[in-house]
């Protein structure tokens, strides 16, 4: 069976195991004072090229963002998002268990654009009755976003010219930032880190068993984000745990390299759809491909193949994601050329 | 000065105040143990013609839905709104303070439609990541609508079968009940009490000073419900306060007398608009009027009367809120009559 | 029956009914930008004599308590109050409900003791896990405190003094705030003003129907407190109902007044069970007393006076709380005195 | 430098750090559904012997904690706890972030009575404003407790069937728990699953690098808890890592197998320290041993020996925590024993 179901279907890159391992031995300080996370947060900061950018290193996409929301808003604050957007839908109400509000906006292929955030934010400025609304604290966006599309730098400048220009925080879930940064020709760590706020690296989907390093820009993380990250349940005792992963991960430029082939799968997966004669539901330069196949293909497919069901196209067609990731190699795409 | 700016812009009614007055040496019980609380209840009760009816005061809007909203879902539950809901918009995430996200669907003029319920109910019980998401547990409707829509019985019943069919609760915001169901010709308290799992009957803008009487409609008020309240910082310590009130519009038949009034105000306020040709931004048969007037004319208009700006029509025109009550007078129409 | 049972069994002060009455038929502005709440803001700020007092007015203590607390704190904040404070009880949770955890401290006669606080802060500063805690933020005092005892303007100032020596916001419990000032030689509003951070002036149980006052010292209220109060279900839509009555209670000095009055009761009632040979379980000096009664003379007494239990004293004798208000009259305690 | 300064300073034991190494390159189901986690939740149920226990795979023991507690209590309940309970203290109030109290009653050596227990639940029970409350919903107890110490057999049996009594659930806290089956001579899986509600086996301090297993021992588990789980954060993408894990830990009795070293160990270091003179603050039977050490002793022994300053014990001792674990060796007490 070929899998292309996913990119968190797998272990650890070798090399994150082989230090997991090779490491397991020593003993170290907790809760991630130990050296490890120290040398991965040094490392996440080279890479950055920012010495004014703090890190934490959590363990899930859906824990780091209502941490850091929660722990970045006030009690009485909300934050905007794409109603694709991952904190929208796809997290249980996690937002809204700590009290925040998520404000939806119409997402465009997955993104939030410029000119709607700026028109919501001039209504709501001019509302004579906002002082009844929540507060809108903070923009939520996704790089790449849910659809596997991405923001080009233009596109980011401009939300975050309206983020200043409202005094609102913008927070990018990169929980697939690699493959971002790997289809992005503009928008680089050092590049992020002059514009948004916070955002963070995830680890769980490019290579790590789990982990999401968040990157507070220019020393703003919150007082006592410890304590935040703590009242959570989000701290682990063995902190070396993500720290050993991310260590390797920014060691060598794994992690971007990794992301780039995966990219380069997703790039062939693409030609081989194309030629098959198969439509995309979206045009995505990422490692999620949505395509649009017969029901009936679906099934016959699926014999051979592992992919998502995103959900019906219309009566007959149905929208399937396939997904590369750094474990994806030729033979499988070489396989599925077969049974395509 | 002529006043259409709200229905809560007044005092109680004389004859709620001089029940307030008239009681006042009196002792009673307390935290809605007293007398009169025990005979609004009793009163309300029988409006509904209901013996399984439970009844609670609450002292407003905002505070008795978050209160219903908390006390009747699971913690991990969400509440089905229109995207102008009160809930949705205007009640500053006082739902999500409590944990729960709001889910927003489409409104027609302020209005759920049944269909797009059982549409997004089908959607979700058949979506694959249905675990991973906020699971829905009630829907909350108003009536009249923020718009000063009405829903027809039929519209109603619709809703609430597609509520009973998928588990969830269906929960009316009745802030405006009284002036909903003298628009009605259909709606009456005993039907809701047969096509809905608990309302609440408006008091703060139907001639109480404060006050909102939730009616659990089958037995089925959430266990300690009385403890829920005090948690929500809504247990008043004089009880009275809402009790009397309760009592007092609930003695022959006030509550809807004075309703009524308002809704005869509000055809003949449409009537004079309309003969002077103002055209609406929607068509409400209840106490809230929605007028679409020039730019230049808001401001001269708003010399001699007083009105809510609802926000801009287009580059030219404003949309005006007008709003009747059981304290607005002919002689307030006829001064208006002058002035438009 | 005469009724010593609590201080908000009866309606509201003559004075502030009639002022109730007589400004019913006005219309206003409303969410308490009426006039009246304007005047009583004003008076209140001439009472602490200080123009850097911001003051709102909510509904009830259980809802100021946890809406003030909320608002002041960070979200992994917690409030230090003694282990008999009101909010560590008798809240039903509210305080937790926000998020925020209540550090209980052993009361002494229900009043927290300035070294207790030093030491708690002491050790929690050196405590080399103190990261893991939640971060004490605020001190809860309530003055009178639950048990009817009164601090001293100095015990006030060392814990004022150990606040600010650790950066903890001091909040003042004023539910019977009136009772306290009557029945204190040396703190009054002014003081107060420069000897906490935010306290509040009950009026629910002095005189109003509804209604505490919340005066935030040194224009430290919290941004956008408004919308915080909306957030909490605790504003009034028609926000005249508590802005008419402190506008009463602080128009010729009736608020303190009709407190010194009932302090004039409790001394007496204090004197006639003194005489009687009854014991108190605590020397209070404010209106409620509380009473070492035999079990079997609870029962024959409680025929002719309603008091309440507060608890056991030990197997033969129970605690029984005795409360005078501004409504105990002199003819209440002549009957009284008969029936001891 | 010899380590007994916690039992999670170390990395996984190697038979758990093989086993995720040696199924790395395996594509699995996500969140939890993989096989590891399959096999894991059978071996632990037949540790368990019994088919109606539900186990679920968390991450850490505050999470752990926090989730539990949150989805088996009403909005409204609350937690009761040993006033040193990790609950109660050390979670930087994570219990209160989902809202609810935790209700701390003295601890005895860590433990609470079931006396105590009683008596409360009495009090709460009879108390006339009980509904004023936060309403017990639920006891927290640790085995071992934070102080080392263990409940007997019929301490535990007690305490149910106070909880039976009075309708609340019981809940262990089992962070270390392979530490405490291992040093009792009653308590056995089995057995706990006849004498509680749910527990958990801590999986962080008992050689996984995270991962705690829940078990609810009667068909119990809330109804949604997957979709709760993921609400606070604490669901895994990859679920393997906690599944290959407890897999492990539960294979050829490794678990059991390295507490009771742990123990031995622990009891040998008990031994050593006597035989040296020193007293302990507190009888511990398990892993952590507290022990009275002159401050001048302290410094002078921390050049050799790390261990935790637990606080201090009078102005010239300090209580100081040794731990051992699974990795401890005699080669470390041989050492110890010289530098003693």
């Amino acid at each position: 069976m070929i899998s292309l179901e996913s990119d968190y279907n797998n272990g650890a890159h070798p090399m994150v195991m082989e230090h997991l391992f090779r490491t397991n031995d020593e003993l170290t300080l907790t809760y991630g004072f130990d050296k490890y996370s120290d040398d991965a947060k040094q490392k996440i900061q080279k890479a950055c090229e920012s010495e004014d950018a703090q890190v934490f290193l959590l363990t899930g996409g859906t824990q780091t963002n209502a941490t850091v929301i929660d722990g970045m808003l006030q009690s009485y604050e909300a934050v905007i998002a794409a109603n694709t957007g991952h904190v929208s839908i796809h997290e249980a109400g996690a937002v809204e268990a700590s009290g925040h509000k998520v404000i939806e906006l119409e997402g465009h292929e997955g993104k939030l654009k410029a000119s709607d955030l700026r028109d919501y934010m001039e209504w709501f400025v001019n509302d004579e009755s906002r002082d009844h609304l929540a507060q809108p604290g903070m923009v939520y966006i996704s790089f790449p976003t849910e659809l596997g599309t991405l923001y080009s730098a233009e596109e980011l400048s401009d939300i975050y010219q309206v983020c200043q220009d409202f005094g609102l925080t913008l927070f990018i879930d990169g929980a697939r930032m690699g493959y971002g940064l790997a289809a992005s020709t503009e928008v680089t760590l050092p590049w992020l880190c002059k514009h948004c706020d916070v955002f963070y690296i995830g680890g769980t989907k490019v290579g790590a068993l789990c982990g999401e390093a968040v990157v507070f820009t220019h020393q703003n993380a919150p007082k006592h984000f410890f304590t935040i990250i703590k009242r959570h349940g989000a701290l682990l005792a063995k902190g070396r745990l993500t720290g050993v992963q991310f260590d390797a991960l920014f060691s060598d430029n794994l992690y971007l390299r990794i992301s780039r082939h995966a990219i380069d799968m997703a790039m062939r997966l693409k030609s081989l759809l194309t030629a098959k004669g198969y439509r995309f539901y979206i045009d995505s330069p990422t490692n999620q491909q949505f395509v649009i196949i017969p029901n009936k293909r679906v099934k016959t497919l699926e014999k051979h193949v592992a992919f998502t069901h995103w959900g019906p196209y219309d009566s007959e067609n149905m929208i399937c994601r396939f997904v590369t990731s750094w474990a994806t190699t030729d033979a499988d795409l070489d396989a599925l050329k077969k049974v395509l």
